[in-house]
């Protein structure tokens, strides 16, 4: 079956489309500025579950996503348009209040206007499709194509707490009643915080060559990275920075690589570094207190992973809806 | 129940959100250029049934419907993204290469270019957001509340069509083997044509004090641009243009007149104009062959309809979700 990203790769050489398969669309918006905009799908019961959540949580995360995907172009976030369908027992209840309370609860966070919308029933699911339209220097957008060989590879934050915090909601620990270390990895899971502040300051000093926002998982988004760059990878297992309570819910360090590698929703940033620009890197007042987890190497498409005397090739693993 | 109307407005209140609730939400690009943005949801057995339809015709209706919003603000076109949402079932057939084709048909015929969007899983039922910008001459933009009274309204096309093939739907006539009136009137249900040249014209021409697309119907709409204008209308029943299949649908001018006021979907765009503007409009390339409904009175929140030598006072009876 085709993958949903083998779709939008068909869409793209069929029509011609040349602006999609970013985190964002850059376009045009004066002689200074570029504007980027996305665009993401939340599906009750895919996305989120109602009793796992609270609106308040859904709008805020709803926003949050795509957030980070302009935080992932280095850009800073403008305005934002929110669709949403519910059911009609929904529309009674005092979900879509709720909603708009925590979307703007955190909009207020980054000055993000709401300007548009559409409101629809839907037979029983609610769904809610949130957009995000930001701004950058012309020409400073970071694509995810501009990795080369060489290039040091880092991470904006640790990773896996979401996946954990997932597998906490599976395991029927709710946000309310959990422990202290279950709750930061529930709030990982929840409350994502998208790295708005990160992603401009790193593509204001042009620091990084290519930028992907960690939503699929790092085995699946740094290989949407090399595919954009054609180019591949080596990171190593022991530099991936795990979540610090991973070890509260597992002993596993398998599991945690797991969990690290393929669970996707942490929204931090994966970049690339020229060698040139390390320096610039260390420099910087946000810089990640992680060192690098690998490099770019020059053999397209392959991803190795380096873990202790073993090396693997690494597949995509994380979330994908097909 | 609060409706959908009353929802927004209470939002724009409450959070003083000061660029929702016209057609398009107008956000400034250069100098020059005024962008203008609009979104739209629409959802399997709400806004559509796939044996009604075809998906070739849902993906031109989806970009149809918001074009019709980019038409309503005089803007022309620009760019768009498309959110969409499907079961497996759906996504192992060929929905989406269908609903893309016919996206793309109509797409091309205005200059509009795919820059993004999003695909997900859904539990059931599809769902498509569709998301148009569009470019207006700075401060052009036409917007929903600038109808004084004394002010002539009027509408590009003729109303009631798309209603009258809602119900041929309904009634179990399909677009293969329906008769030629038929087919005309499903037509304007399952493939609308946006206004967008006419409302670039009118527009351009600064021919209109207001201006809203008929989406939810004559009776909705006038009320939606009154409201926004703090005016009221009167408008006369033997003035409003009937699709000329009206007639072999139903013989009864009044269930004619129900269509026309109330059956929404239309798509055709309705302006009121200074008395002063009044030559301009009839100069214009496109104007429209109709004469105006009636005109915009100081009576604010009230629209009188004349029909025969009866006064009554008309009530919003158009589409709405809730």
């Amino acid at each position: 079956m085709l993958t949903e990203f083998g779709f939008i790769e068909n869409l793209r050489a069929k029509y011609g489309f040349q602006k999609i398969g970013d985190d964002c669309a850059v376009l045009p918006k004066n002689a200074k500025t570029d504007t980027v905009v996305t665009t993401d799908l939340l599906v009750e019961d895919i996305d989120f579950r109602l009793d796992w959540t609270t609106p308040e949580l859904i709008g805020q995360k709803a926003l949050a996503v795509s957030l980070s995907d302009v935080a992932a172009m280095g850009a800073k976030p403008v305005w934002s348009m929110i669709s949403v369908g519910v059911p009609e027992r929904r529309w009674r209840s005092d979900f879509l209040s709720g909603f708009y309370r925590g979307w703007h609860r955190l909009a207020k966070k980054f000055d993000v206007e709401l300007v548009g919308g559409d409101v629809s029933r839907t037979p029983d699911r609610i769904v809610v499709d949130s957009i995000v339209a930001g701004e950058v220097k012309k020409g400073r957008a970071v694509l995810r194509s501009g990795a080369r060989p060489g290039d040091q590879i880092f991470v904006s934050g640790a990773l896996g707490g979401a996946a954990a915090g997932l597998r906490l909601l599976e395991q029927g620990v709710r946000i309310e009643t959990a422990a202290s270390w279950q709750k930061r990895l529930l709030e990982r899971q929840l409350t994502p915080t998208p790295r708005v502040a990160d992603g401009i300051e790193l593509a204001s000093n042009r620091i990084p060559s290519a930028m992907i926002d960690l939503s699929d998982g790092l085995s699946s988004d740094l290989a949407h990275l090399c595919r954009e760059s054609g180019v591949g990878a080596r990171i190593f297992a022991d530099r991936i920075p795990f979540h610090p309570k991973l070890k509260a819910f597992t002993r596993s360090f398998d599991e945690r690589l797991a969990l690290a590698l393929d669970g996707g929703e942490d929204f931090e940033l994966l970049y690339t570094v020229a060698p040139k620009k390390i320096l610039g890197l260390q420099k910087q007042a946000r810089k990640s207190s992680f060192g690098s987890l690998g490099e770019i190497t020059a053999n397209a498409g392959i991803i190795e992973l380096i873990n202790g005397d073993k090396t693997l090739i690494l597949e995509p693993g994380g979330f994908r809806h097909f």
